[in-house]
C-alpha cells in the first residue's frame, strides 16, 4: 500500500486546472521517484471548498490564485500550520516576500516559487542552488512573453506597436487589458524576485524602475536593424557603484548577446559573474501546462528534501537505427538526368528532397541537398547505391540535419 | 563560534586548485547561507596526503582526480564511510554510474555531479529537480566545447578542420591529444549521463553511438550556409519507436533552432517535452573556475538538503542612476554643422558616439546614432539641450543599448 502525499490546491484557473491534470498523469512517475503518491486532496475556488478543511487535509499547499488578497493570508496560515507552500504568485512575492520568507524560516517549512518567474525556465532554482555561492555581477532577463512577442513581430513584419499588440491579443499572447505587461510592471515584479535572490538584498517591486514598450516605433526598429541591433524589453539587476540597480526598460542588443536570439513569447535570463562568464536559460515563459510543470517540479522537491539519487524507474531499450533528415553532398558529372537518377534512388528508400543546390564546375557538378527525415539505415542504403552510379565522381558525403521542433 | 563543514579534496589539478581557491573566497557567504563554514580539511594528490586520513576528517569528499581508477575506489569507500560525495568525473559516471548510485542509496548519502556535464550549465540539477516529473521526449546538447570552438571557427573563417584544430590547440581550447574530444567520445560520456537522468534508464557509455568531426570539410560548411544551416557536434537522447536512442554526431541546424546560436567554447542543452515545448540552458562548458563553481554549488546543496529560504545576507542600496549605452534618433534640418553641434553637446556630458547613420529626407534629415555608456542622468541632460537646438524638428527619441559583456 502506498503512502499518499496530500496536496491542497488553492485556485483552479488555467494554471490550477493544468496542475491538477498534470499531477494525476504523472503521479505514478512521482511515486517511483519519491516513494510517495501525490494526490490533490482538496480544491479551493471562489465557489467551492473550505480553506481550513483543505489545510487540515494537506501536507503541502499549492497557491495559484494570484493577487495579494486573500493569497497572502492563505500562504501565511498554511506555513503557520507547518505545511510546505508552492506558489506561482509574483505579485505576492514582490510585495510581501520578506514577510513570507521569514514565516517559512520561523515555521521550518519550504516556500517554493519557481513558477512565479519565467514559467518553466528554472531561474529560481539555479539562483538558489546552482549559483548559491557565485558572486553575481549582473542579470539580464526577458521575463515578459507578451512584450517579447510584440517586439518580435514588429521586428519581423515592420508592423506598428498598435498592430502588433492587436495581433498578440487575437492570438492569445496578450490579455484584453495588457497594461501591466506593456508598461513593464509585470517584468518589474519578476525582476524584484530575481534581484532578491541574486544579491541577498530585500527588493520590493516599488523599488524597481520601469519603462514600457508603448512608445516604440517601427522606425526605431528599422534604423536599429541597420546598426545591427535588435530590441527587447529587458529587466536588469546589477551591482553598480553605490549598491544595486534593478530596472526594466526597452533596450537594444547586439546580435551576439545571448538574449538577442530569444524570439516570440519565450523568456530567458542571463546570469553574469566574472568567475563563470555567463549562464543563460530560456524557454516558454507562460502557459498553463508550462507553469503547471514548474509547480510540479517544486512540489516534488518539497517531497524529497535531499537530492534524489537517480532511480531506475524505466527500462527502455537502446535503439541504434533512428530517423534523421540529411544533408547529402555529391560530386557528379555535369550531364542531364543526374538529379533524376539520384532522386529516384532516394525515393525508393522513402527519402524525399527538401531543398537542393546544383553548381557546375568544369564538366563536374556539385549536387548538394537536404532530405526529409527517414530511418538512417534506409538513407545509407540509398547513398550506397548512389555511390555506385557511374556519374558519381567521389564518395558521397552525408551529414545529419536537425530540424526545429517548435515555433 | 562557527561550526566547520569539512571538505576532503581528492585531486589538485586545474579544477581542484580553482575549487580550493573559490571555497576559501566564498566561505563567509556560504556560512551566511547555511550556518556552516566550509573548509578544505585535507588534499590528496599523487605526491601528498593519505586517503584514509582525509576521509576520517571530512564531512564530504570532492573527487576531481578524473579517470576510472583510483577514483571509483575512493568514491565507493567515501560513501561506505557515510560521507557525501561531489564529483566532476564524467568517465566514472558513464561507466560505473549504476554501481555508484546504488551505493549512495544504500548508505544514505548524496552523490552530486553537476560539474561532470557541461560545467556550470545546470543541466543535471534541472533534470533531477525542476523537470523531475516532466515526460521528456528528446534532449539535444552541445556538450563538448573543443569541437564547438573548432566548428565555429570553420564557419566564421572558412578554415579547414586541420587549421581550426591547430588554432584551438594554440589558444588552449583543445588538448595536445584532442582524440576524445574530436571523435565524440567525450560528448558520448556526457550524453550517457544526461540520458540516464532524463529517461530513468541505465545507459553505459558503450551504448552511445558516436561520430566525430574529423571528416568535416570547409566545402560542407560553405554549401550548408547557402541552405541556411549551421554545423554543430550534437548529442541526442530521445524516445524512439522501440525504446531510447542515445548518440553523438555532427549535425546541421536551421538558424531558428535554440542551439544554432551557441558559438565558441560554450555548451548548451535543450530539453524537449510536449507539455513544456522546450527549455534551453547554455554557458561555459569547461574551465577551472567554471567547473569549480559547479562543484561548489553541489557542495552547498549537500550542506543544506532542504531548499534554502532566502536569507538577507547583504544590504545593498538601490541605485537609480546607472550607466547605459544609448540609441538616439533625431529629426533635424538637413544643413551643415548639425552633427557637429549634436556631438559637441553630447561630448560636454561625456558621451562619445560609437556609430552613426544620417539620411536626408527632403530638407529634413534623420540622424541616428549609438553612444558609448555613460550615466543616464548625463545622457538625458545632453538630450534635453539637443532638443532645444533650432534645427531639431521633433522630440528626440532615446532607447538604451545593452552591449555584449563577454566573448
Amino acid at each position: 500500500m502506498s503512502t499518499v502525499f496530500r496536496v491542497g490546491l488553492l485556485g483552479h484557473g488555467t494554471v490550477g486546472a493544468a496542475f491538477d491534470e498534470l499531477l494525476a498523469a504523472r503521479a505514478p512517475h512521482v511515486e517511483a521517484l519519491t516513494g510517495l503518491r501525490p494526490e490533490v486532496t482538496g480544491v479551493l475556488t471562489r465557489s467551492r471548498g473550505d480553506f481550513e478543511e483543505i489545510l487540515a487535509g494537506s501536507d503541502l499547499v499549492v497557491e495559484v490564485i494570484g493577487g495579494l488578497d486573500p493569497a497572502r493570508d492563505y500562504v501565511l496560515r498554511a506555513m503557520r500550520a507547518h505545511k510546505h507552500v508552492v506558489t506561482a504568485n509574483k505579485q505576492l512575492l514582490s510585495h510581501h516576500g520578506e514577510e513570507l520568507w521569514a514565516a517559512a524560516r520561523e515555521h521550518g517549512v519550504q516556500l517554493r516559487f519557481e513558477a512565479a518567474v519565467a514559467g518553466v525556465v528554472p531561474v529560481i532554482r539555479v539562483l538558489q542552488e546552482s549559483l548559491a555561492a557565485a558572486h553575481i555581477d549582473r542579470i539580464h532577463g526577458i521575463v515578459n512573453g507578451t512584450t517579447n512577442y510584440i517586439l518580435s513581430e514588429m521586428a519581423r513584419t515592420g508592423a506598428s506597436y498598435a498592430d502588433a499588440l492587436a495581433d498578440a491579443q487575437r492570438l492569445g499572447y496578450a490579455e484584453a487589458d495588457p497594461t501591466d505587461d506593456v508598461n513593464g510592471r509585470d517584468a518589474a515584479a519578476k525582476m524584484a524576485i530575481i534581484a532578491r535572490l541574486a544579491f541577498s538584498t530585500p527588493v520590493h517591486i516599488d523599488q524597481v524602475t520601469s519603462e514600457g514598450i508603448e512608445q516604440i516605433t517601427a522606425d526605431d526598429m528599422a534604423y536599429a536593424r541597420e546598426l545591427g541591433l535588435g530590441l527587447k524589453l529587458i529587466g536588469t539587476a546589477e551591482r553598480v557603484e553605490g549598491g544595486l540597480s534593478v530596472r526594466v526598460h526597452p533596450a537594444f542588443l547586439y546580435a551576439g548577446h545571448p538574449l538577442a536570439s530569444v524570439s516570440g513569447p519565450f523568456n530567458a535570463v542571463t546570469v553574469e559573474s566574472e568567475a563563470i562568464t555567463e549562464v543563460t536559460m530560456s524557454g516558454p515563459g507562460a502557459g498553463g501546462p508550462q507553469t503547471a510543470s514548474a509547480v510540479l517540479g517544486d512540489v516534488i522537491s518539497a517531497m524529497i528534501p535531499p537530492a534524489s539519487t537517480p532511480e531506475t524507474t524505466a527500462s527502455l531499450a537502446l535503439v541504434d537505427d533512428v530517423e534523421s533528415a540529411f544533408y547529402l553532398y555529391l560530386e557528379v558529372a555535369d550531364r542531364p538526368g543526374v538529379l533524376a537518377q539520384v532522386a529516384e534512388l532516394l525515393g525508393m528508400q522513402g527519402a524525399s528532397i527538401k531543398s537542393v543546390v546544383q553548381k557546375g564546375l568544369g564538366d563536374n557538378a556539385r549536387l548538394v541537398m537536404v532530405v526529409h527525415p527517414l530511418l538512417e539505415s534506409r538513407f545509407y542504403a540509398a547513398v550506397e547505391l548512389i555511390s555506385r552510379l557511374d556519374f558519381v565522381r567521389s564518395r558521397p558525403r552525408a551529414i545529419r540535419v536537425i530540424e526545429e521542433q517548435f515555433g
